[in-house]
């Protein structure tokens, strides 16, 4: 089988789930570590000729300057994570990969992500909406010339972003296109942007993050015009996992949830920006609405996201669901979630860009709706029940394996 | 519609999930509750014209000398469940019920459950397994006739057995039926008899215990030659409900569960039961298996279940599960479950009463499959994931609707 | 020995703890429970000669309207405390002390506590500062005369002022003292006016609530010019407790605890009243000063309090503390405490009101400092270790014996 | 000041507290780390002129073959704990430690420990327990007569042995002389020859184990006699720490403890062997008969203390405390405390090392009795609570000081 070449495009590229998942591909593909955490890796995924890890090349957008090596330095004294012997094998591919990330845009992405800004993302603070989106895809467009890639995922892993206006969802896709062309103002943040750029070069869009990204009707409308899937929205990593893992236990058994309280505490980068009120109430969203879903009624809840510096990568979830058995008896469930966050992303990422890489392959474009179990907030998936979500996915690799 | 008889014979009778039943039926039908907890009052199970709160004659075995009120009060004291302004409304009720039990038998039950028996079941102590079965299925014989019913289900939430020798699982119906009518001995337990009772009556069998009952090849030829049906075995509350909720998650995800440790409190006269080792083997073993099941290898695996007196009814379950994520970075969920057992149990049995009824009067036989979501062993149900099993039922529910 | 009678003046004489005091109190005159979690019955105060339950009469202030009856109901049904076998032989001194309360003040109580007066208080809205405490001192004054009591002790357990202006602290007690005597405008919130006109009746005073209550040096000054006793300020009964108990060995072990965040949920209605920032902030700082006082640094810390409706009186804290051990190794220690916040709080009320009854007989006057152990922010006691604070209670009982 | 120079002999020499031990003093002698978890190094032990960290040298007797580097090694990598660049800086101290240990013995070790026995250990099997003394000494004196030490301090950081019978306590040290002398049967196990061995040196001794060491009435005469210091038992680092600070504050309060419940799980090689019951007895009895002595009545209690291989050094302890509070109201405190083992041992033994050493030139003989916060049975401390054993600690530091 001749190779394929694969590009992952990284909007927030050295933050710390990208870092992750570029040190994550380096050392499978030097055999430093087993697959462990990736789905797509898991036996009945088997025989879908999903990308290999030496198939996959690394670029992507970043607003602040750093590099790989340090990021992983960082997050291995900071939170323990990473085998310092894996270094002398993967310093190469991952200054390689550093070679090529290019400026993001802050084009609407709020004052706390702003201030992260370095020189030369800075340098363009000025330029309109259509001048990013125009850079941008250039970028990806050289990236993958200069690679010779077969195709372009490009994955927004970026710091989560305010919410918009609710008349953003409504705009078209020709309004849109006319702003970004007449370098009009602009309502859209960088997450849509960064998709838009993506599209136009015919690159599929994931949105790992809860940030607006693909989610208004104009761009699914672009998407499909360029022939491009897309899908997202909020990776589901912890705490909101395992709700859609527990609520449909509640519900089955028609145990009444009273109330059902959760406090997130960690101390990593994206912490500190969902630390800004504005910039958590995108995140908080994501992660509450699930439950009226799930159960069909709404109990108390109450989400916290905390900043403590001390976690570092670490996020620690506890989770006090208060409910009523029969004849009326309340009884209670608790759970304490301790999971290293970026270490939790990054192979759903990674899982995300094979599986987006093989509907890719096979023409599709447009949502994926398939893709469910991977999101807190899945765009087009109207099932909210996790067990179901993967039954979805396991549905998708037999209709593909067929089509062999 | 014709008013229907459905008689619950109850195994254990006068014990905390059989009292609990009983109070539970009674507030149901005087409306002092709402059937929350009930799986058979969910929605999804709407329509199926299952037996009502009125239709429903308690009666049963028993080898202690008691009442529903003296052990409604001790759960009440002790346990604080219950409303003491239910007794003038259900204490009619409650004595009706009392005049329905019959004593059991000690046979094969080990000697701690032994221990417990008052003088009218001690009287029975010297009679073989034959002469048992003819003394119990006439009084479900008489229960029946007396009370002009339509049909009885037998259902066993009697204390746990020791656990029956690998020889007895071989036994032919033909070979017990043998040893039965010549009074011969008999390796069977109690458990078992009371199914043979049942069988005999045409009557149906649930084992909501992790005692053998019909989870023997022999039975179920049995049950199918008297147009009965059974199922069973171990009623799935708490941890072990837990287990087949969460375990899939890790293997969807795959994350790799190193060990699984689980350590469970509690005061009612079970525990104390299970406080002997023997008895302990066979609940420990119906906790443990399904790990292995969902997971596709064997994790380290502790289950402790402890007598802590003043605990009372309450259980408490601290499960501490540590996983492997991405890069062999080990990860810790831990939950604390904290419910009250007796009626945790009681809501499921039932709608296991309901639900046994409503497939016998489509005249069936021989063992269920679609209601492995309420057992941790279910006999005859091959998937361990709680929302799969789960799916089982609305399949069967949807099933039933349409043959209306 | 001649009877005793001590007046027990409570703030907020309807409110959860009042009433958990006053049942209390009776079902501990008549016999009907142990003194369990009262200090005051330990063997090592004993032979203290300090109040009998027969001797304390009950009477107090209220904003709003209801009676013991119906608040211990409410109590019992929303948290399952209190047996209804008591009341029978309760129920005519609850009676009894419902006729002795008397409507409170809402002098800068803020708008939510504001919000939940009854007519009669609502009917004094209009009163000066100096009416205010010249009402409620003739209350205090005609309870004493008319039930013949060697002495009142006034308890304020009402909920939460939201902070005054620090300006306040720094009044004379000439300056409040013309204040009221021209009714002019006055600053001073009601639980210092309580306190004023206790200390008027020569009554002793206990605040027992984050309020500011005597917590300036003018009311002390106030109080040993009236020959009055006064301590507090915020009953310690769960988490504060606990911090007080574990960082001294967080301290004694050199470890360095990085962050120490505290979530706090719980449904009665001072969570409703904390549910407003302003009282929050009161009560927030009340719980967070402690950890710098015992390890000498500050590390991160966060304090959460919020109201879940369906927990009713019971609070449920969760405490996770980071720390760095031996070679600057990350450990935790996380602790789930369950308790019953009136519950917790009634008997800590009741040795407060005897300890500070035989201090008064002793003849002493201003600050208590031997009562640090009790509260949050224990006016007069540098002391902030629980173990040692203890320790001075059991020296003053030792000096009190002394002199008998 | 001239240079002091300190023996450290450690029975365990290559165990993972005494590998933690001798790598966190050269650690701390090169200034690689701070002194975090040290009690020593605590503003209030400040100017007692204990031995500073160049000023200790390592030896001691080990049972197994092995290294130091190698066993920091697995620690590393199983556990998660140490820094690689330590190794360049250390490396050399660490191999002029293990120049310096020696084989030790197995004498009535159980089965289980000698299992574990190397050849150059195994070679000395068949010696009597006076030869095994005699070599033992003559290890330690080499070990001082080689390095010119000022004196040595002999610690205990080996694995558990099984309980002795109660016979072996009441033995004279005439008695236990005479075995020695003839080489007769001795029924004393190896944690007690290496005392000997240690005072027949003039060597002090600490058991930091829960083995019975000079838990013996001959064996503090002979140290007296010897002009040697001893203390122990059994290092409180943990779950029993927790126990001693959290069990005062129900006892100051009242509340009645009706269970302690306490499940243990850690996978180290200590682990592994209190596997073995004959060897947990000892622990689990030094662990449990501490709440009786705080509480003053006995709570049903439950120890489980099991091997679980993936959690390697770390240790997991869940403790639920069911109490009465007020009106016999059941409550709950639960706690789960994550600490890694041999890093919570190892700066202990470092600071009773530098107490002992500062006794010893003190003049002093015979059992300390100021060090009982430093263990769970504390030989000759009457004083349970952490809190008041720590005040001990604190007087002592002020007579020292004042002795200067």
């Amino acid at each position: 089988m001749a190779q394929r070449k694969v590009g992952v495009w990284l909007v927030g590229a050295w933050g710390g789930v990208a870092t992750t998942v570029v040190v994550g591909i380096m050392a499978l593909r030097h055999k430093l570590t087993e697959p462990t955490a990736l789905v797509s890796a898991l036996p009945p995924l088997a025989g879908l000729d999903l990308a290999g890890w030496d198939e996959l090349v690394i670029g992507g957008h970043e607003i602040r300057e750093t590099n790989y090596r340090a990021e992983a330095d960082v997050l291995h004294k900071k939170s323990r994570v990473f085998a310092p012997e894996w270094w002398p094998h993967i310093e190469a591919d991952l200054a390689a990969a550093d070679a090529e990330v290019r400026p993001g845009t802050l084009h609407n992405v709020g004052a706390t992500i702003d201030s992260l800004a370095g020189p030369k993302t800075a340098a363009f603070r000025g330029e309109s909406a259509g001048q990013a989106v125009t850079r941008l895809a250039a970028d990806i467009k050289s990236f993958r010339d200069r690679n010779g890639l077969d195709c372009v995922i490009v994955v927004n892993v970026s710091s989560t972003e305010p919410p918009v206006e609710p008349a953003v969802k409504e705009l078209t896709w020709a309004a849109i296109d006319k702003q970004l062309t007449t370098n009009a103002a602009c309502p859209l943040p960088a997450s849509t942007l960064y998709a838009i750029a993506a599209f136009r070069e015919h690159a599929a869009y994931v949105n790992f993050t809860p940030s607006i990204g693909t989610d208004l009707p104009a761009l699914d409308e672009f998407a499909r015009k360029q022939g491009a899937v897309h899908v997202g929205r909020d990776g589901k990593t912890g705490e909101t996992l395992m709700k859609s893992v527990l609520a449909p236990m509640f519900a089955a058994r028609n145990l009444k949830v009273m109330s059902w309280v959760g406090h997130n505490i960690f101390g990593n980068l994206d912490g500190k920006v969902l630390d800004d009120p504005v910039n958590k109430a995108n995140k908080v969203r994501s992660k509450d609405h699930l439950l009226t879903e799930i159960l069909g009624y709404k109990p108390q809840t109450l989400v916290s996201i905390e900043y403590i510096e001390s976690m570092g990568d670490w996020k620690t979830a506890w989770d006090h669901i208060h409910f009523q058995g029969f004849l009326g008896t309340p009884m209670v469930l608790q759970f304490i979630w301790e999971g290293c966050d970026s270490l939790l992303a990054a192979p759903l990422v990674i899982d995300l860009v094979r599986l987006t890489e093989r509907e890719t392959r096979r023409g599709k474009s447009g949502l994926m709706t398939h893709l469910g179990s991977f999101f807190k907030s899945p765009m087009g998936c109207d099932e909210p029940q996790f067990a179901l979500q993967f039954q979805q996915l396991l549905e998708w690799a037999e209709v593909v394996r067929a089509e062999k």
